[in-house]
């Protein structure tokens, strides 16, 4: 179910300011920028060996990720893990008792397939599983 | 320098209802247990692919992870990124202007190397690096 980590993912104001951070001052490689309308995140991601840093910044002011912000600040939002097969992964994790937001997966970034796990269901981190385009 | 992610961290109040979680419900697998005196918590490694999920809980009330927890709730508490060379990094790190907690790598868990670079320079993300063992 969990192949390996996909990303993590970390809440920016400044999507701009945190590409200077990360690709700039830290080196990582800037791999892919877009616009997620139905997340109201604009999204980038830079590679660290076989994984990513998503960088989100909210264009959407009463968006999720908007939200985090202002109660918590910039910082770690969620982990992705990679999986080949999302729909067979969500039904053991609701066999396994955990709750997903939505019941099937929907369009992630660059052409996933995505499905967030409750935090209440996995100790407050918020989780996602991601199914590589190459995989659907 | 970010060779790789290495590790998520995740603070939990109870490490062995955190392990039935991860082991049991998500079957990630268990490979290594260990008290961090220095660091004031107990934490456990769940393998996933070739990096892990760190769960930290803390054994003295005083400690961060204790601060952390009272604060914000069990969740993600750091980022950890595998490297060769940590006392290379560590230069490369201040030289790029970053603050790193303590001058030098301090003992780590499972025999690594490791310093914890302070969120104010990494836009809210605790972020560690680790030198392996094997590399030391």
């Amino acid at each position: 179910m969990f192949g390996q980590i996909d990303h993590i993912g970390v809440a920016v104001e400044d999507i701009d300011g945190a590409l200077a951070l990360y690709r700039d001052r830290l080196g990582m490689r800037e791999e892919h920028r877009e616009v997620l309308e139905d997340q109201g995140v604009e999204a980038a991601l830079l590679g660290v060996g076989d994984a990513y840093v998503e960088l989100i910044a909210p264009i959407d002011p009463e968006g999720g990720v908007a939200r985090f912000l202002a109660k918590r600040g910039p910082g770690l939002h969620h982990v992705a893990y990679r999986t080949p097969d999302i729909a067979g992964d969500i039904q053991k994790l609701v066999a396994a008792g955990l709750r997903t937001i939505g019941d099937e997966a929907h369009p992630g970034i660059r052409g996933t397939l995505a499905i967030f796990v409750h935090p209440k269901s996995t100790g407050g981190v918020l989780t996602e599983l991601v199914q590589p385009v190459e995989d659907r």
